[in-house]
């Protein structure tokens, strides 16, 4: 461990940034430290120039017109083609829309129709819930299919993939630890047991570079309201390799999805390429908030952007352990950079009060249930000053004892 | 037939017309007559300011803390609720979110599920396509399940409602012809044989009084983007009668629809009554443009609305055959009151260019192959003068035969 820096040090860096100048494209609210971008990603002057653009011209004024005019019917595959940069796609793979829930169904489906007479899901049991509650829907529809779990039915997720497995849906970045999986690695082993690999990119999406044609994945999903900075609940999206299109089938064959939609036939005909992974309507004010966010995004180099989240992470880590181990805080995250994230967990035993006094002090990171303070480092806007002032008033709140005044430890409904 | 109105019997309708001062919370273009709400309907004032907010302070300063400040996780539920006064659903018993086909598939697992040992789901060859198309989703998903479709199994409905049913799948009113159903009727009919039904609301949900609880139905379904004026692409919803909701299975079972979503259990475990129809995150800042539609449909009477609804088709009707039927235009939709949405169709044997005519001129109608032009009638922004411009602008249109210009049968690709 290298001495740790001082505050000279720290501007130093800031002033190196080569991506300092994107925090200026973000609003950011005054007298906040926002580390949780990890879980809704900050606004953007161009977002919200698009949400107008869209609600007050081509939905106001321009009406029915805007669905030919303003491109409103094409944008799900044009912004899928935007993302595709961003996570190693090459285009005509990605297609915006719906929920993550919702793709992941349509992506488990279709993995398990092109590996007939194979039955088993596997995931993994720290994966992000959703990922197993859809699994458990699709293997209620599938007579015969079962869900098998790493870290319940087996130690590793390498000990489940045998010959009856149709397909591994995994998690890139673990919603919680941070944890970081090899995607090319795992994706072979998946392949060489005959079985298809589907990556949930929730947590990595823009957090860092993702290569999922050169991993050979199959399929994946991620969402664009973190990383991407596409507003709350932004639309999300879903990947299919080329090599599977003209067999994937997936049982949420709305309109949408159609070879010819507007046609108004009465059968369903699947459309060509990604388009048969979209089903209805999309939220378009919510699509166009994601199009200006991926404005930015065109402009960004993807090995800067993970260099500056290593960087942003390993000061954190030191300073954090550095000044705050005495207090009871042990790191969740692992230190080695090839398996990290964007993000960084700590544990504590009164995580919850804690994370609610950082709240109040304006350093704005999550907790998650039962021990972690969970804080997200999105280098488009997050500086290092930001990290050793957070780590600052995290030192003076366990230091102080703050967290143990009663009120911070109401809780709310939701968190 | 009574006499036709002149222009002066037109203004003493709109001066004694008891809705006239909601087209003022409209924003509506100038030179245009918009007779296409109920494909998309007008943005308000209300619906642009809470996206405003939704986007400039929620999202933008209050970032995260809005899930639990804002009021966003219960927002699908809220809006629910108040969508609920329109259709005649008591409370707790509708959810908004995901698009109309995706709530289709969910209902229709639910009802089928609801019904073991009835295979069969029974359709329109007439209905909105993606009902169909995703029927046969379902269908693809439950060996042993076939679907039947009125107009291609039998030529009425009732004809196919037999101890094989387990549910049937209606439109309310037909998007195209615009016929209404006798809900309470239909209903009854397919309890009688033993069915379910799910109702698809797309086209008279704002469009009519509608009264889901009182006509004892089992499921709905219904967007918000056509005449409650929602947004383009706004969340769609979905109703489950109260007496289902303990029995309620669907397999996009994502965690929202979970009963405890933050606690991030591995297993899922349905929410209690409608929320076990949510999936996954929602597009906020699209379901906030909705939300500012909602304040306007609080204050609507909705007998108020149909009466001028169906003066407002009588009208149209009436001018229309009185100046344009010697130029080759029938009436497509049903001329019995009781039996008509808030929309008007009329074949023509070049609706296409007659409409690309139209919408040159500023009265903007839609197509819909292969020979009808479609007209919706939305009584919170239109007028009865409105009605009396277009048709003499169609009558114009028709006597001088300028819809034969080349330039008005170019085909944009999406219509």
């Amino acid at each position: 461990m290298p001495a740790l820096p001082d505050l000279s040090a720290i501007e130093a860096l800031d002033a190196a940034d080569p991506l300092r100048a994107f925090r200026e494209r973000f609003v950011l609210p005054e007298g906040v430290i926002y580390l949780d971008g990890n879980s809704l990603g900050a606004a953007s002057h161009a977002a919200l120039a698009e949400l107008d653009t869209a609600a007050r011209q081509e939905w106001s004024q321009d009406l029915i017109r805007s669905w030919n005019t303003a491109g409103w019917f094409d944008m799900p595959v044009k912004l899928g083609d935007r993302i595709g940069r961003l996570v190693g796609a090459a285009e005509g793979q990605i297609v915006v829309g719906d929920t993550t829930s919702v793709n992941i169904y349509k992506a488990l489906h279709a993995a398990l129709a092109l590996r007939p007479g194979r039955n088993v899901i596997v995931a993994e049991s720290g994966s992000f819930p959703t990922d197993l509650y859809v699994a458990e829907g699709v293997v209620s529809t599938r007579p015969g299919t079962s869900l098998k779990l790493e870290g319940v039915d087996a130690p590793a997720i390498e000990d489940l993939i045998d010959e009856t497995v149709a397909v591994v849906l995994v998690n890139h970045v673990n919603f919680k630890s941070g944890t970081l999986r090899d995607m090319a690695v795992l994706t072979k082993r998946i392949h060489d047991a005959g079985a298809l690999a589907i990556w949930d990119l929730c947590h990595s999406a823009g957090a860092l570079p993702v290569e999922l044609d050169a991993a050979g994945a199959d399929f994946a999903v991620g969402c664009t309201y973190k990383y991407l900075n596409g507003g709350p609940g932004a639309p999300a999206f879903v990947y299919a390799a080329r090599r599977h299109h003209d067999n994937i089938v997936q049982p949420l064959s709305g309109w949408w999805g159609h070879a010819r939609p507007f046609a108004m036939e009465t059968g369903f005909a699947a459309a060509e390429g990604i388009r048969r992974f979209q089903c209805g309507t999309q939220p378009i004010l919510s699509m166009r908030a994601l199009k200006g966010a991926l404005d930015i995004w065109d402009e960004v180099d993807m090995q800067a952007l993970r260099e500056k989240s290593l960087a942003l992470t390993d000061l954190f880590i030191a300073l954090v352990e550095a000044r705050c181990g005495q207090y009871g805080v042990s790191l969740e995250t692992t230190c080695a950079r090839a398996s990290r994230g964007s993000q960084v967990s700590f544990a504590h035993d009164h995580a919850y009060e804690v994370m609610q006094a950082l709240i109040e002090r304006g350093v704005i990171g999550d907790f998650r249930a039962p021990s972690t303070l969970r804080f997200g480092f999105t280098p488009l806007y997050t500086s290092y000053r930001d990290v050793w002032d957070a780590v600052a008033v995290l030192e003076d709140i366990l230091a102080s004892g703050v967290w143990k005044e009663p009120r911070f430890a109401v809780r709310a409904a939701v968190t």
